[in-house]
């Protein structure tokens, strides 16, 4: 039996911005009071974002599997269930899942005037196979 | 074997504010970027938070368990692992566990200057089993 998931999937998320299954569902919107959305986002085994920045930071709550987080020019850091990444503004990165599991990450992602991401090139299959050679 | 709980529990919350046994993990701190804090709130069975008001609202998400929400004049809502809830601002509220299992939610909390919550009173047994008392 599938363990049940804490919050719904939600919808696919585009090819153009993400690699493999990725699913988006939007738990918070911007309102007045809140100056961020909030999002689970669910990663299917070998899923991940494409590189990309976001102009006021972003914070990932891993609340089930595992996978990466990677910053340009640094290694890839494993993550896990329970962690917590704080990415800062203007960073180029990428995160995702393991290749072997899935990751699911609630991301509180803030606004700077009407901008939250900026999409780049995606994680070429090459590079995650770097990252992900060593996966037991 | 008990659950293996995502984040782990952290210190025991001040009973001046607080009615039972509850405890917060401070996840992310307030930043440049993050005008709020995120905390993960664990409440066990019959604990729950005084009354009390944020002055530029706060949003939980219930990562595990089931318990209640009530704002002032209204009926108490059952809340349960997957459920979000947005607190307006300035309004008369409490939460916390069921009578019989644990609650636990990540509080993402904004500040509006300096402050993020203002305390009340608590909330009394004779309250408290008034909305429970028809639990399963």
């Amino acid at each position: 039996m599938e363990k049940q998931e804490i919050f719904a999937k939600g919808q696919a998320l585009p090819k153009d911005w993400f690699s493999g299954e990725a699913f988006l569902n939007l738990l918070i919107a911007r309102d007045e009071n809140n100056d961020f959305t909030i999002g689970s986002v669910s990663f299917e085994a070998k899923a991940r974002t494409n590189w990309h920045t976001h102009p006021k930071g972003q914070i990932l709550l891993v609340i089930e599997g595992n996978g990466y987080y990677q910053e340009k020019g640094k290694a890839a850091q494993p993550i896990k269930k329970g962690d917590v990444i704080t990415i800062p503004e203007n960073i180029k990165h990428w995160h995702g899942a393991s290749a072997k599991n899935k990751m699911v990450h609630l991301a509180v992602t803030n606004y700077k005037d009407e901008i939250q991401v900026t999409w780049l090139e995606p994680v070429t299959d090459e590079d995650y196979q770097v990252v992900t050679q060593n996966e037991l």
